[in-house]
């Protein structure tokens, strides 16, 4: 999928989304206006935003909610199926399996890998833990395309590389190391205690 | 701390700092050339991030590697201790209490509090976890100006105004909803299922 979106308008159009879903169910309309202030943000910015998704707004009433919410969940791909496996079963990778979160954007995490062998063959949220080096017959098996890695740092590289070799096309990364990987493979990072000290120096 | 940086660049110090110091120990000088081939970053746009902190390369042998990494640390304040709180005891909250990384940044989360009678007055990581109606009272004990908000979306707002009104100064949210706080207090969002479908959108 290529599109002309910047990918800072990408990242705000689960924040409309989640916003536009925590309205009373009888709120038929809503305005740019209306959005840009409960979310603090100019309302040239999110019309700009929402105009990308193929939602329009109609003169005086603004947007129908229930089209731009599914406008939106059409362009963030919401209702097509993604299957995701995720690499590194400890505090963080069991927190994941149990979240629930990823449903709503037609994600699905499939399948956990670990190398832990204590870990291996039980099951967190329903997702069994297998052991790692059988990442690629699951990739394969499942069509995933996304994975989540969430191993020490020392690991990542090492995991990274298998799961790039295996056919993974996305990898969202926990690790606190930039890691290499070809072009053909988008990887994002989230760095929990950088975020945290960012976010101190900013005060 | 005001300073002219922007923020992009000051979310890639870490990125930085954790190369860095994955180095090997014999490693004396680093080139702002090498950092740069080795995270997959322009030249320019390295020499231009590590020029907001103190430090300096050198003509020909680049930037001394200890030093570097004590301008980035002095820069990110990883020497001046700041005291965290956690809100929100579930799975996410439990893996950040547990997770050791804080602490290069001279974060300590020194309590967290939840709701559930059953996890007041156990603890994890070694971290007290206690009610959350004493969350006043504990910033004010430790002096603490960041917190750590993981409760579910539909209490993130109510929980986010109690840290607000008890002195909190930043706030790294998890919760997927979009929070209303005063222009003082700085609040910065990781929404890990929102991250994925983006990733998954760039595919």
């Amino acid at each position: 999928m290529t599109r002309d979106i910047p990918e800072i308008s990408l990242q705000r159009l689960p924040i409309y989304l989640n916003y536009l879903k925590s309205l009373p169910e009888g709120d038929k309309y809503i305005s740019s206006g209306a959005i840009a202030a409960a979310l603090g943000m100019g309302e040239v910015l999110v019309r700009k935003d929402l105009a990308y998704t193929s939602s329009s707004g109609r003169p005086k009433v603004g947007y129908v909610r229930t089209e731009l919410i599914a406008a939106i969940e059409d362009y963030l791909g919401c209702n097509k199926k993604k299957n995701a496996i995720l690499v590194g079963v400890g505090g963080l990778g069991s927190a994941l399996l149990s979240y629930g979160g990823f449903a709503k954007y037609g994600i699905d995490i499939v399948e956990a890998f670990d190398s832990d062998p204590e870990k291996i063959g039980t099951s967190i949220g329903g997702k069994m833990i297998s052991v790692d080096s059988e990442v690629a017959s699951a990739v394969q098996k499942y069509g995933a395309v996304l994975a989540i890695l969430a191993v020490p740092a020392s690991a990542a590289q090492q995991v990274c590389d298998g799961l790039v070799g295996s056919g993974i096309k996305g990898i969202l990364n926990f690790a606190p190391v930039q890691l290499k990987s070809p072009e053909s493979v988008v990887v994002r990072n989230i760095d929990v205690a950088a975020s945290l000290a960012i976010l101190a120096s900013l005060l």
